[in-house]
């Protein structure tokens, strides 16, 4: 029975499961703590940052994959030394780590970006403030994750306390121009081990407080999809990519994309094809790592919307009003992440598809508010 | 967290985990060996003929379900006495566990079944050869699946061992008309704790030497399938089912419907739904037992299909030709119930959806014979 190894106890590992289950795959977890999201294919306990912790968990795995991008390379590149498939690789991932990182490298590849450039003092910022302003964005180039890590400034006194803590994010910061943007959209897409590279229809994403909030697909006119699909491809193989690959860009006012964000692993502007697609980006990740052919990308309906459900407060787990919200809405497919409620927290999100986007959006919005409101009616 | 237990680690309480993850539900198998097909969600390995063991495994649990119909009525009663909430309860299930008492229920209920008797003396077995041969079907009431337990005999010495045996089987044989069927279907329903019903699409089946082989819904005229609709929901509420009912139909040459035989679980006419439906049989079964309301069970493709992968030896585990299938049919969905490989055993299945039935067979079939031939094209 193939075996494959995830780093990370979160709500991405905990979507393997299912996807593995089905395909009589072995699903190995490394969480950091014994009620992790992923608990149910947990294998160890402990902390990934120890590389003995990290040697022992390898073994007997036909390849090594993540939930987070949070393992240094260092330690990843003696994983690949002693022969451990490491997928990504550790020079793949370090994209994904660091954002100066991927900044250089897509610059290299001639992507579009937003202006960039690398900084560590008040006068490289202060330059910056000049020829981008009034307000540019600053980014830690790693650790940053759901809106942390992330500063729009017009001064640079808003940037001071990482100015004065530069060795922590890898002795500079990343700025960019805040690209002035109509909308945003993801463009997911898997490669195998093999080399295979398959796309799955662009999505439109929308994100509240620099957290995804909701995804609608497919998205965006021929010529728009195409340019995505050709951006996700370059990046994909010039990267070396193993896995799935989520490109978040802006569409500027002027039709154009410019690349966001990456990441190197299933993402939440992807969970749509759960529901939504004939292969979940779950299912394909695990194919791809494992060398496996990849699956069939397409839409098993007209149009798929997902809204993820967020943490009201600490005492609404959320699952329990499930019932409340399946009632209203029999097509509506829940997913609990079966974490902690905690006001902000991605606890789970719902999946609809249908025909038409605006009737799906407004039904799975009514019923993640049924939901954040106990089962009552707003 | 709901906790639902599950008395049972074949594949159908393998199946039901990924819909348990999703749904943020504590599935708890009680298995009877460390390396049941379930034993990802194993919480407890034993005898489930041991009352003290039911006893404690149901302690906690919301609902208490099963994977199979094995387990004595007499211990269910006993656990329901403590309050557990075992679903489908005891008096339910009797008849899908003992084929004479179902026959007797049904006739009360005046549905339509090949004509049959109780029989408990090679006379009475004479009897009924002399009124509806040159053949009929024998069946041992109790402890049959997958062709076991069932003959088809044209004299009554072809069942002396069964005859010799009797109390084995609770003291008598069920006698049946041997159906002159031009084809097979199986009506799969779900009820709720709270009386909520629901059906899924009626769905044609193919048996090969007693074991389910193809599936393909939607399947009959409008007409059939509101009297397969009728005769499902006519047993789970005459029966007072909870849970997923399959009702498995003979078509004969007049068109009419006659039941087979009944089964209060997922069963495999019901795989197609994983892929197929809105709402999987498995999921539906969690949510029937813990009184939830039900999803909704309309296809999510014109056509699906389910190809049952049966072992072929004991060497080929046919998952490690899992890669060479998905190479060839990139939409095919592979579902392996990780079990030891052995001629004839319920190893897996496959489904696949789409617009033309006799497109997707054939793909099905070439899929699963590249599966039973190692990689190798036949």
């Amino acid at each position: 029975m193939p075996v494959v190894g995830v780093i990370g106890g979160g709500q991405l590992a905990r979507m393997m499961h299912p996807a593995a289950i089905n395909l009589g795959i072995e699903l190995r977890v490394f969480t950091e703590s014994e009620d992790s999201s992923a608990h149910q294919a947990a294998y160890r306990v402990g902390d990934y940052l120890n590389y003995k912790n990290l040697e022992e968990f390898s073994q007997g795995l036909d390849a090594l994959t993540f939930d987070h991008e949070h393992v240094p390379t260092e330690l990843l590149r003696k994983l690949e030394d002693l022969g451990v498939a490491v997928r990504p690789s550790a020079s793949a991932l370090i994209h994904a780590q660091n954002k100066l990182v991927m900044r250089e490298k897509l610059a290299q590849l001639g992507l579009p970006m937003p202006a960039w450039r690398r900084a560590s003092s008040p006068e490289e910022v202060n330059q910056f403030l000049v020829e981008h302003g009034p307000k540019i964005v600053v980014k830690t180039p790693i650790g940053g994750y759901d809106g942390k890590g992330v500063r729009v400034i017009s001064a640079v006194g808003e940037i001071e306390d990482w100015l004065a803590d530069l060795d922590r994010y890898g002795g500079a910061l990343l700025l960019e121009q805040k690209v002035d943007f109509v909308s945003e959209c993801a463009q997911l897409s898997a490669r195998s081990a093999t080399g295979e590279f398959k796309l799955w229809p662009l999505a439109s994403t929308y994100q509240k407080d620099g957290v995804c909030s909701e995804v609608v697909a497919p998205f965006g006119s021929a010529a728009l999809q195409a340019s995505a699909a050709e951006i996700a491809e370059r990046i994909s193989e010039g990267l070396g990519v193993v896995g799935v690959l989520a490109v978040e860009m802006f569409i500027t006012s002027m039709g154009d994309l410019v690349i966001n964000e990456l990441a190197m692993r299933p993402h939440n502007s992807g969970h749509f094809t759960q529901d939504g697609c004939v292969t979940s980006q779950f299912e394909q990740h695990l194919r791809a790592v494992l060398g496996w052919p990849l699956g069939d990308t397409s839409m098993s309906a007209e149009v798929a919307v997902m809204v993820n459900l967020l943490g009201v407060d600490q005492e609404n787990n959320l699952v329990d009003y499930f019932p409340a919200a399946m009632q209203r809405f029999p097509k509506i497919k829940l997913h609990s992440y079966q974490k902690q409620p905690r006001s902000g927290r991605k606890m789970g999100h719902l999946n609809l598809v249908g025909s038409d986007a605006a009737e799906l959006l407004t039904q799975a919005r009514n019923a993640r508010d049924l939901i954040y409101n106990r089962g009552q009616e707003v």
